[in-house]
């Protein structure tokens, strides 16, 4: 199967399961970025974050009887509420593996969605080794975050609807910037391939994150300095994976980066003028839409905004400083 | 033109101009509410609330000539912008009459839609004798907020959504809550009589203004004693509509009241679960599914959302409250 076929076949199987999310879009906005954006609201998909269509993509491609037995991811977020949705819907048991300091509402969030957490101390052991060890022990197969084929077969479904929602809105060519991540944007990469030529993804990192930017502009795969340290936590990498690199070196454009204040002012501009949610790590590319328009090309612009697990006490003090 | 075919025929003006909302679900909300709850998100609408249907019918329904003349408004809020956007849209002169005290941000909005805004002093002057001479010197047609057949089947649109989305989401039978308003309540009975006969509109109202509540169970007009003191502002009015009361009467089933307490705390459910901004008056609707399950008919129940001048202090403060 090519890796269109297969983001079609992620797309039957998400009919009913997977929200197609709208395009927003405000004039506000358009007269700040000088030319017209469109948000693409992962925010209102399933779990707040496009990482549901992975997450659904990778349990439902699993042969029945590995189903059955169960998965297994290692996550603090989104990623794993993708997995434990899907598991749930199936009826299949999801292990997933936490660090123990991870804020109380994903554990408890991921737990709501029926999923057993199982919690490891980050400074002393090792996630992929009990993870290894307890998947093996229960015959649970392992859901990587991005670097699979039906992970990112299911972001893909995306930019199918992407290519259909510009299609209906008149845009033949133009970037399409997407918080990376790196499956979404490898997945929304293949689609339009074939849907829509004439729209390019954009990789958008957070400062000091932007592993994939440097490694496209390199022609291979460079890692981060740094672990932590920015507010864009959900889509923080080490490396760009294996498998997304190689399609992102061949169809997306170069990689874009923004601060952290700018992520944190797009979250106040999207809640001022769009009425969404988005987490910081969700608004890099509205962000790069907003205050990177010189790097950008076409008279519109198509950019990703998810959500996820928003922490409400910093979204209280980013509209409070950000929020007109 | 029946009323249900000036729906029909609001719905045709307004294609590619109003947007069709999503109805938005989560399983946190519907373990909270025991029953599945649909809000229909009218936050994500053009200008941020349902108000820019009605002022959308209104404005296209004019005869061209009287349009090229120009639409007035009396409004501080969503009704100024709806009515705003869809003039500045047909390239139509829009007057805004706003009390002189009203938030900056709103007139700010307001001006930002084109329209000409004239502040008065609530205090001293009379709203409808200046905006009649205004009217009268300017050969201006006033568009009222919803006492008016335009701007009812324009809000009905909303229910030609509704009637559709409840058919793909199986729902046959039950309450459809709708912040009251009044026009919305009754545009949507109007839709829902003819597309969906087991859906009953149930308008909701804050404690204090529930004058629609108590008018549906006396059989007749009555008015609030309160004027103003609700944080649900946005959905503040004096007494039932002339045109609006005889289709509720006839179509709805009985009103619900929230308190501003209750409000509040949906503002904050939607924005942890569903990631959509509401406004305090918005979220009745939300509040009501929530918080009086035992008074609703029906395993579903949809309900209206709507966000339009959201203030980001308050909203930082619920957040801060009432978020988990």
């Amino acid at each position: 199967m090519s890796d269109f076929a297969a983001i079609r076949a992620a797309a039957d199987r998400a009919r009913g399961r997977i929200r197609r999310t709208p395009l927003l879009s405000s004039m506000a906005l358009d007269r700040l970025a000088r030319r017209r954006i469109y948000l693409k609201a992962e925010c209102l998909q399933v779990t707040g974050s496009f990482k549901a269509r992975g997450g659904w993509a990778a349990v439902s491609a699993l042969p029945a009887a590995a189903r059955a037995r169960g998965v297994l991811a290692f996550s603090s977020g989104n990623h794993a509420q993708g997995v434990a949705r899907a598991a749930k819907e199936f009826g299949a048991p999801a292990v997933i593996l936490m660090p123990a300091d991870a804020p109380s509402v994903k554990i408890d969030n991921t737990r709501a969605l029926g999923a057993e957490v199982v919690l490891y101390d980050r400074a002393t052991q090792d996630r992929y080794a009990i993870g290894g060890e307890i998947a093996e022990a229960r015959s649970l197969t392992i859901i990587p975050p991005y670097d699979h084929a039906e992970v990112i077969a299911g972001q893909g479904t995306t930019g199918l609807e992407i290519a259909e929602q510009a299609r209906e809105a008149g845009i033949a060519a133009g970037d399409v910037l997407v918080c990376c991540g790196g499956g979404l944007s490898a997945g929304i990469a293949l689609a339009l391939e074939e849907l829509a030529p004439g729209l390019r993804v954009r990789p958008t990192e957070p400062e000091q994150f932007d592993d994939m930017a440097r490694s496209l502009a390199a022609h291979a795969r460079l890692g981060n300095a740094a672990l932590s340290g920015s507010v864009c936590d959900a889509i923080l990498t080490t490396r760009p994976g294996e498998m997304t690199f190689p399609i992102l070196s061949r169809l997306a454009g170069p990689g874009l980066v923004v601060s952290d204040e700018e992520a944190l002012r797009a979250v106040a501009l999207a809640f001022t003028h769009l009425r969404v949610v988005l987490e910081p790590g969700g608004a890099v590319a509205l962000a790069a839409a907003l205050f990177h328009g010189d790097e950008i090309a076409g008279d519109s612009v198509i950019a990703i905004g998810s959500g996820g697990n928003v922490d409400s006490a910093l979204f209280a003090r980013t509209i409070q400083r950000y929020a007109v």
